[in-house]
């Protein structure tokens, strides 16, 4: 029997609902899933690495078989480092959709090894967004429907 | 460590390349797979579900852990009686993702168990579909370079 | 104040839980609402008109301010002889948007008079279609969390 | 017969031919309409609020029930606060499209007094977009047919 | 200096006034221009092969360098006896899009010397379609605007 | 015999193989291609448009009929410069079309003498893209596969 590691990258700036679902998916599929953290000093993350990595520990620590790092090189040459072939992604809408299939056919002609695959989030989180999510709390709005209550509590004190 | 058997669903009609593309790919996630041909009496296939049968289980007799089986029940039934929980699809374009978006959601609801998954094929592939291989099949033109050897030799007794 | 009178053109083959749901969003909008029930021989529905024309009348029974009548002309020519300038659709997925727009586009031009709304179904049923639904009865699927217990009913004799 | 106060927002900057016909349509279906400025400084607009505030309100003078205000919050909460319960969302193409359901379920979960409905921009303004117009400004090239005459003038004076 | 044949294929069953406006633009780039009028039994077309002949030779008949005829193969075979090498098309909607970008790749499979080209229609003409043209007729609406004259005068002899 | 001069203009920050394979589609369509790179000091590019005229010149000294300029104007305002009636654009996937799409109808509002004509880059250079490519580059990763080795040189001097 194989020993399946999927890896699961995000930039989670922060955490929702949405990619706990995809978490909880993922574990049902696999025998561990690494949650890896993508530094993105690119996108100006409104969470430091720091903050995110407790935050996304917190949030998943009901889980078994997960594990949480973060990473600043390319996704693939994190997975060959941890010897893991297989990528998780979450697909909510069609613009997800190109831009992922765009990612996954650039990653697969760099190593073909590794192999990315595709879930559904559940209907109720298909619209969720971490980038809505901050601009409803930067708009003094409600989001502790979108987030796990440690979260929120973060989101809370940055704005 | 869990066993995975994962299904691989469709109507194989025929079995192209594109379809043994993702065959091989579900085969270095999961532990087993079924390919299971939906009779489809709807759609009125070119081949009958016996030939499919045949042409399939020969396409596919190089894989170890690979069965090939017919079903004419809900896709989700059939999954319960082989006690498999993962259905595996292969997203080659928008429409397709739009349709598959639509029956993940509906499974989902019917069977909250099961877990659809989706892979892209090949860019080399994502073009080929059954239908347009039969169209050229019809007007007499060359379908070699999109289908096993003997898919070619039993399409071209068809026509 | 205007006196605004909304179309909900569709075939209701059956009417479905989204249907309903555009319905009740509908009410909050218009003053009074018809439902029109296309004939469409053309798509040969499973259940004639008149069964149709009793289901959703069923259906909606609880609603005030709706009427249910069915139609076999232009959608626009209908909505001039009941002095309507309102057609309400629902959107769920891209592939719908599409369609819907080739039809408000053609619309406008042959009545410019005629406006067509648009909204989102409830994201509970973004999946939900009368053909998967149709599709799940043949094969002996569970569907009462798709449709009202009345045509639930109707459904279940027919198949 | 109820009083319907529906409310079209957007950053306007600048409002083209486009938003206008969107207006016009809308004063069809409701009795009245407020377009309400989102003040929008994350997206640094090349107009201050106040004149965009300016151009609206010379732009919409001709029609009646229409009022023109700007807003700093979230938008649901801005139309609580107006006692107001319909969005009104102009769409043009896809990626509007998907980006605007989001919006519209978000802001369902949010508030599901409010409702949002979407109307088909004319065929001749369905390329238009206020990011085009003023990148053609910049470039020296020719802008008079895309917005009303009062925001022409403002936006040679800008370049 | 080359001398270019472009092919312009399709069932033209009608031929609209969006498919003249692509072969008007075509004949801006191209020497000559053949339509190529698919006989196409699968697809059950309104018009006969000689009435779409006939309906499309009178409707270009004020246009140079072009002819019309009909075929029956697979089309890259076609362009081949004709020493064409570029196929014309248009685009009009995300639909299109994916089916046209799948029929293009199959070519270019099969036959890497023909290059697939694609024109946007006017924006007036995007929303046309043959089938929603032969439904207006059908159901006794006006279709005058839609196609040129003498193909008004042939659909309402059909109806 | 018609002189057809097209221009297919870009960033070009940096020029990919993608580039190359519709510069060379082109060629067997136009006698002669303008390679127009746009200053475009909005997107910021990697490289100067010094950097990019050498590296595009570079590229694209192996064939025929073929110029490189830039220009820092409207693109219509640069082809009516240079007499050309054509701009050539590759479609990649459905979020290039819309985009294209709105582009298209823009510059023919403004420009109606000049035609946009799309052609589909090769499947394996389908999710290219200069974004993903300086991605890749910064975080260390290969880039050889993806553009010419002038390119190559000139990205791994960047980073």
């Amino acid at each position: 029997m194989k020993n399946h590691i999927a890896v699961y990258p995000g930039t989670f700036d922060p955490i929702t609902n949405g990619h706990l679902d995809i978490i909880e998916r993922s574990l049902k599929l696999f025998d561990r899933l690494i949650i890896a953290i993508a530094e993105n000093p690119v996108k100006k993350p409104l969470f430091t690495v720091d903050e995110r990595m407790r935050m996304v520990k917190e949030s998943v620590k009901k889980y078994k078989n997960v594990t949480v790092e973060s990473f600043d090189c390319l996704l693939i040459d994190y997975l060959h480092k941890r010897k893991a072939h297989i990528i998780v992604r979450g697909l909510r809408v069609i613009s997800d959709f190109e831009y992922e299939f765009q990612m996954a056919l650039t990653n697969r002609k760099l190593a073909p090894d590794i192999e990315t695959v595709f879930m559904m989030t559940a209907e109720g989180y298909a619209y969720l967004s971490s980038r809505f999510i901050k601009e409803i709390a930067r708009l003094g709005g409600r989001f502790d429907c979108f987030v796990p209550p440690n979260v929120a509590k973060m989101l809370k004190e940055k704005f």
